[in-house]
């Protein structure tokens, strides 16, 4: 055993202790616990916050002019930040026509829902993914992916990315420029992965097992919206009215092991329930103007907002309405907290 | 200790203990295995068959004079009998115009193949799938299900049973009339489940949890169609060209526990190299002509016809159509096989 | 489309239709059920059946003047044969001191629990398994296995298998005589599986994943017993009194794919509660004396007796004595049911 | 869309348009990302810490006058703090005879691992765990807990918990006194779940099914060390010698889904090959001497000493010892970054 000074200071105060267990990187629990005050522990980690569309469209011109993908940056992203931490980040991107995002690949999975434009791709370990707005393409961690717009117009789209969550949690951020530079060239046609897994269900028989990862990179608009419109036939959810979930074709499971994917139609004029998750999320306003409720505060959003849903807050969506639709995409934590066995809900 | 004559007897020899033994109810190992010769052991279980469709066709005609659906007849149907076991069963169906084929249900699980004609509905719990050519209609087991013609032509179609896989397992064949007799009467709109759960891959959000029995009940033709043109732009399997296999898309796994289906186009001119395995199938010829090598000899088909595939048995697919597909619909036993760890392949 | 005969004949008749209809390898629906009739439907598929232990030692005693293990016999096994199927059979081997059953490998799984003599081995994949009253030893499918006896007394065992499940289901019956004949030699240490993953609830930190497999070859009685010992201070069920099933140790599931093993304590004057499920055990009596009431017949049975239970037969167990404890073991095809979604279960 | 001043500044210079995105809770990636040099993202995102077990005895005892469990403080514990984050946290607690930790329930899921005195005990949901040195005993998620002292002497043990992980994940630290205060009254007997569970590859047949949380919640030293010793016997991992995981007996996978506990033996001399994953780990150094060279700096330790291993270190263990064992406990990660797929391994 070793003899320690700490043990035979004359000093035997708090003050003394607490200084010197500090000084051997400790801490007397009954002291830490006790500085969290029970109001905070059951408050919000993290306050909603709204982003407007405008704004951003503002900001995003506004990048043009400062800076271009490409050595200088590898990306024209605006993320919206949370200053408090979180699980999963939002952002936007735009390429212009003519510009290349290099390829690279890291540890975080990214998923890209299409906001503007029409005909850029994102190559994503060799399989080019044509871009239309309400497409979900999936980047899978660590797979090759970079950008490029042959087409006539910009292209912008809605990042979501578990950095975060893999930054708290100590995975590390792994980064790596693709070899050769520039973009990875395409080694597949379009839409491999959709010829392979996309339409409906059924899987090509010698296809891969089941897998954490979705073999599938991309969901295109007109399937999403005949989901919708199907589910609107028949069910709704008192919570979420028509909402579905993207899934991974051989597992039936989330889209990626840490980022859920969401689509929900608000009918005109809907209202809904209450209530609250351990989950977080991140929406944007893809058609149609509402509201949502968070803790009693009125968010109300337009097409091309974002807003943030922090966890445990309860929350009801509007859409104001009486004769549009109204359609949320998000992303959520869910499969993290399912995976780790944390989630909860509370109706209200 | 039991004292018994048989420790007592005199006559001590072979035969006398064989005697003995099977007055016991018992045998002797060495004795019942030499029986079965090493040969024997390593041959097909039973042969391959082929039915042909225009036999079918016509002894269904017959049968329409013979018998209706109803009290004297659970169901019109003809089995492509195996006489000597196996694991499922394939038969053909026909109602006619104004028939009713009322709701019952039972342990064995069942699928539906659509063959000829148009419009006439299965109501499975209480939900009407519609009929066309080229659909999958799924009978979980033990569900209630009866079929109904209200369209203006014969309907004829493929059943797939796992009954002798149950009936071998003892698994026991309960059979259960509908209690108010009749046909159950739609709770639910048609295509319930394809509104819920068939378009693309996407689920409701509040929907069930992984389940073994799909909640998908039909899987149009059309979408199946789409899915093989899809896949034969990018991939094909040396064994079975451009194959898939229907999802549960709750799982991603098989349809059903025990029934695998399967639906594979042969591209005009395709000749498949041979392998097997130690599942079966019955593979029923929708499109086009070819034939099937099954252990070197050679089954030819066209539309309408029928064909077993013993388990074990090499096997290779011919299109002999240099210009036009042809289209192969199957049922397996895959997903017992798979449960039970008795999957095996080989590849010549 | 095929023309043929069977639509021209002049003879519509019914006995007609069903003569062409064998000649076609076919039958009708309608008249194959009619032939089941419902009773026969809900009864049992075979009767329960008692073998007595005392015959059994006797008719083994007989066997050794008859048989040796090795060239003119694989095994010296009588088998409690079910002339009326079902999924798995038992059987009891005995080999005398000196003797060697060669080694081999089949598809069937197969378990072992031993009941007389004491230190021979079973060589499985190279690792020698010592037997010991209780021990239960398991051969995993197409794992080579011999059985050699160095102890100066006769060893005798119960052995369980898969077979009539796996022949029912046309899996096959593969047979492998291994290659240099006699027994494999030992390449572990006598308990080397034991030694990894035998002692409690751990499992070496590099060992193997997940697999339906278990890794783990001997289960010693000692800890069976504490096992039972223990639960029966806390717990015990209605229908089974104190009972347990032994688990593998990477997946706490069954300890094959296809059998499952069962150890119960009845304690002294338990009758337990009839209740009745899909799958069929065979019961070995291995201490004490009772009896058990099937579909309400009793079956009273003693140590070294053994009990085949029929599917869906009501049953209850009952220790006669008021102060001796009986020990069941059983083998089950639980692992099958569940595994293809067939499990059920009624209690009365 | 919304018209901003943001769009209409005539300040276009990047000064301007980073202090209005941060105006806006937005950034730019281009900027934050050059902010992260690529060394700093390559590098272990904390040091290494060895904490002393004298001075940690030392400490406690000092505690030990400075407060008391109760009202006062929930818990006598010393935490040993990452001040730079991580996953897990490990922590000494203290609870002298007669004294009474009262129960209570929060989300983080907790592990002790006994250290030292006798026959204290940890209530949980009911059932009183006995602790010895080197029991490992489980707290699973939202389970009351309390602890008693009712021995002789002052009961020490190693608490492990996930609530950094929770915490970084934002999924709350929710927390519940006991209602009616002080501790849970024991409804079970000591060692219940052990009766039911512990002993070796068994389960009771009626037991609960698959489930994340184990419902084993005492592992005991004495079956710990022999499955050490038989492992001994047979294998060993050139990484971490002889080493093994605890295990749920309903899974054979991790004890908790947040935390992992392993057990590894160190026989004498033994210098391990150095590997790296993206787990990270806390070791208590629990009998004998050695050290572990983590990214080539040596931290040698001895009994009673707390050693943490970042995420991503090189490391290799030494017993220093040619005559002594040296046993090693830790708590990982793993079940984490397994769950979200984030695990990976690299050997030198």
């Amino acid at each position: 055993m070793n003899n320690t000074k700490t043990a035979t200071t004359n000093d035997r105060s708090s003050e003394s202790f607490l200084q010197v267990l500090k000084s051997k990187q400790m801490s007397a629990l009954w002291v830490t616990q006790a500085a969290e005050s029970p109001a905070a522990r059951g408050g919000l980690p993290y306050p909603p916050k709204l982003w407007r569309g405008g704004e951003i469209e503002a900001l995003m011109s506004w990048a043009t002019e400062l800076v271009q993908p490409g050595p200088e940056a590898e990306r024209r992203v605006l993320s919206l930040a949370n200053p408090n931490g979180g699980t999963l980040t939002a952002a936007v991107q735009m390429v212009l026509p003519g510009e290349v995002a290099p390829s690279h690949r890291h540890t975080p999975a990214a998923i890209r829902f299409i906001l503007k434009g029409s005909g850029a791709s994102t190559i994503t370990n060799g399989e080019p993914c044509l871009m239309y707005p309400g497409d979900l393409i999936l980047t899978p961690a660590w797979s090759w992916h970079g950008h490029v717009n042959e087409s006539d117009g910009p292209m912008m789209w809605m990042d979501g990315l578990d950095a975060p969550a893999l930054r708290a949690l100590r995975a590390g951020f792994v980064f790596e420029e693709y070899p050769e530079g520039g973009i990875q060239p395409a080694t597949k046609s379009p839409g491999d992965s959709y010829n392979r897994y996309g339409a409906g269900h059924l899987r090509p028989l010698w296809g891969q097992a089941s897998s954490r990862v979705s073999p599938l990179l991309i969901y295109p608009w007109k399937q999403t919206e005949d989901a919708l419109r199907n589910l609107a036939k028949v069910d709704s959810s008192p919570f979420d009215d028509v909402a579905m979930e993207y899934t991974n074709p051989v597992t039936g499971g989330h889209v990626t092991p840490t980022i859920g994917c969401c689509i929900q139609l608000l009918r005109p004029g809907t209202h809904t329930r209450a209530h609250r998750h351990t989950t977080s999320a991140f929406y944007q306003a893809f058609r149609g103007s509402g509201a949502t409720v968070i803790d009693g505060v009125s968010y109300p959003w337009e097409e091309g907002d974002f807003l943030l849903l922090p966890p445990m807050a309860w929350h009801e969506h509007i859409n104001s309405s009486s004769t549009e639709e109204a359609i949320l995409f998000s992303i959520t934590d869910a499969p993290i907290f399912e995976a780790l066995d944390l989630y909860r809900e509370e109706q209200r």
